[in-house]
Order: C-alpha cells, then structure tokens, then sequence
C-alpha cells in the first residue's frame, strides 16, 4: 500500500503554500488534505469548543505511476480541528506522515506557539505520527516555493524512512533567499513582541485595534536559535516536544510548595 | 506601591472561576482583569490574526486597607490577546503577576495545550512575569470554588516570594473534592482524546459534528505525571517551559541531515 501523507495548514486549503507542499510530496505517496475554508493564521493549537463544524469535499485526483493521488476538504474549524477531523472522519486509513504548512510566513522561536501550522505537528505529534511543519519567510499571496522543494524533500524523505522519537515534531523555517546555507539542527529561539495593537478609530465611537508590532528576539547572538539561523541564511529544523515540563525548576519548586 | 495582579481567563470576565480568584487575591495587591467577552474554551494560544479587536470597561471598585482596588476589562478578543491587550493598553504599570483561571474544568496534560487558561500563563511568561494558571474539577457555570482558597493563596504566596524561573510558569489543577491530599509537583502528562467528534444532521442537509470524546492518559500508572496526581486527590503543580525544544532528539538529527 502507498504511503498516506496528511496535510493541513492555516492559511486555508487554497493556499499556494499547501499546494505547492502538496505537489512536492506526491511522489512519495498518497496526499490527502484537509485544511480551513479560510485564512486562520494565529490559531495555536485552538480548537471549536463554542462552534460546531462542517466539512466541504473539494477534489480528487487519482495517483499516477510517478505520483499519488491527491484529495481535498475544506473544514470550517481551526488547524487543529482540521487534524482531528481527518483522523477520525476522513481519512481513509492511518497516515504515515503528518504535515503542516508551506506557511506564508516563518513561525520561528516562540511563535511557533501561536502558530497552526505548527499546531497540526503537534496534534499529528499527540496521536504518535511523525510530524512536520514548514514555514517559508515569503509571505505573498501568489508566492513561488519552488526554492525549497529540495529541502522539503530531503526532510520528508528522512522522516518516513527513520520517523522520528514519539513525542517530537520539526519545525522546519525556510527563509527566502536563493542562496539556502543548508539545514541546521536548532532550539527555539526566545523573544517578545513589541507595539502589538494598532489602534483605530471606530465609525461609531470608539476605537478598535489590529494586532501587530514587531518581534525582538532575546537571544540575537545566540547560534544555536533557529531565529538566528533563519536570519543568516540557514534552513532551521527545530525539534519540538510535546512535552512542556520545565524538569530544571521541580526540585526548587518540591522545596517551596510540597 | 501595592503589588499588581494581571487575571485572565477563558471562561469570560463574568465567569465565577475568575471573580472568585480576584477576591482569593486581593489582600495581595490590586487586581486588574482583562478577560474575553465571554466563554473561549480550547483557544489556546491563538490571537487575533483576522478580525479586530475591542475592550469594555466594566466596573472598578477602590481597594481598602483589606484588600487591593479591581479593575474589570471585557475584551472581544482570545485570552492571549487579552494579555497582549492588558500589557500594552490597559494595566496601570507593569504588573507583579499573572493568573489564568479559575479554569471550570481541568487543564492536565496534553491539554494544557488547547487551554486558553494557560496562555495567559505563557504570555505572562514571554513577558518574563511570574504566571500561573489555575484550573479546577468543578465544571459548573456557579460553582463554588471556595475549597481551593488556600491552595491558591498559598501558590501565589510563594510566587510573589520567590518568583520564577524566566521562561517557566506553573500549571496547577485542583481535583473536585473537599478531601485535598496535598500539593504534588509533576510532570504533563501524556494520553490522546478518543470519539472526537460528535456527529449531527443539519436542517438543511449534510453533517456538522461538535468536538467532544474523551480523554485517555497514555500514563496511567506513571505517578510523577499530572494526571494521576490530579486523579488521586492531590493539587497538580506542573512547572510548564516556553521552550519546547527536544533537546534529546537534537544529536539523531544532526546525523540524519545537517
């Protein structure tokens, strides 16, 4: 049987990112995606608590002696009810191999947390399939990822011949430029962000605000941070756990409380 | 100056859990709640991204020589943006501490991912203030959560005492019974949800399906996780990290493709 390699994003199902990722992987095996109806960026790991949720067949394209076949839904939930929905409703078997992104957009350091791209790793990371999350600096609309088809291979490649430890998923930053350094084993970087609403007038009174700002990383100087690797050219592959246990802080933590 | 205590949560700013928290705290210093409008179960660390954002000032009341003032926000935002929200625009200075909750229902394990609650406490984190999320077994929309006073006052206590690690912030859930055992540091559990999806037909036609199903610890037996501390009587204090590197796997990795 051929491979079953899911795929979801948070841009929406008619993302040039999922697309592209999609074409990039067909020669490995079956593709199936199930992805927002629209653009759900910021969503983390959110799910639909408050609203139920419908799901739209998009398409079906039969897999050829080159490539596998290729079906599309759309979800009105976040990411990572776009996971869960697949798992136990569309999905026609188990999947191999669990993908997020092309993300427009780098999700790097700390943001990975408020990130849904990198919220269908971690689900795919909760039900014990090797996961991965790629996320490109380019940003447009009609962006061309064609530059990092090699590194979306080369990583796809590895996982589905090694897979990776239960409990961990990549986080996988491809920053736009042509002149790619090569991949780098990184940890997440630490930062904060600055300015974050901008405020406008409402027509009616009041004022509303827009989220925004810019990110300032703590830890500039840090080589071992994939915000410093994306920034000098690097593709920067992040490990990322499940696992949020600070182990280091238990034993200060035993003698104030227990 | 008196100490100020930053509370959010995700069950809304007129939810019990959260008004009843304000009070258990306020012979610490003034309190100053932003919270959503109402009810964000499952938001995680989402913000934003798409849609404006507005704040409703609700009520201030002046503190006494008891008890610090409370200052009360509604925001039509995710919990996340209320945090962002409260740093940026709307709290007096910066604040001393931060606190999610009183969660109606638990946060244990994996699922402190999908918690609202927590990234109050995880925004509080990238922000380097001491934060905690407190979350408890009783569910009901008026439950009285007088019987973990002490448990938080305690926690809260130490945490204004002793601070925090920075970038680690405290997950603490308290079971549903009058018989506490005691406070118990621990690790996040592992376990994956099961029947995700409830299914139902449309008036007019076709499915939608509500999130739902249950929860099954991978770890049962492990007596160092959150889940079987919480499911034995004792407050679980889970120390959670920003970082969610997987240092461990970072070597296999480096083989595999740098």
């Amino acid at each position: 049987m051929e491979k079953l390699i899911f795929i979801s994003n948070d841009d929406g199902y008619s993302a040039e990112g999922i697309k592209q990722l999609a074409e990039m992987v067909r020669g490995y095996g079956d593709v199936f995606i199930v992805a927002p109806d629209s653009g759900r960026s910021g969503a983390g790991m959110s799910i639909s608590s408050h609203n139920p949720v419908r799901n739209t067949f998009i398409c079906h394209e039969d897999g050829t002696e080159e490539k596998g076949s290729l079906t599309v839904w759309a979800c009105t939930g976040t990411p990572d009810d776009c996971a869960k929905m697949a798992f136990e409703k569309l999905l026609p078997r188990r999947p191999d191999l669990v993908l997020g992104g092309i993300n427009h957009g780098d999700n790097c350091a700390v943001n990975a947390h408020y990130s849904g791209t990198m919220s269908i790793a971690l689900e795919g990371c909760i039900k014990h399939v090797p996961s991965i999350a790629f996320s490109s600096g380019k940003t447009a609309c009609d962006a061309d990822f064609s530059y990092m088809r090699e590194v979306v291979q080369k990583v796809v490649k590895m996982v589905l011949k090694e897979g990776l430890p239960i409990g961990v998923c990549l986080n996988v930053n491809v920053p736009d430029t042509n002149e790619l350094k090569g991949l780098k084993i990184c940890k997440m970087g630490m930062g904060d962000w600055h300015e974050e609403w901008q405020e406008r007038d409402h027509p009616r009174g009041g004022k509303y605000y827009w989220i925004a700002g810019y990110y300032a990383p703590h830890d500039e100087n840090d080589h071992e941070s994939d915000t410093w690797a994306y920034e000098h050219g690097y593709v920067a592959v992040t490990p990322i756990q499940l696992d949020m246990t600070a182990y280091t802080a238990m034993e200060q933590l035993k003698k104030g409380l227990e």
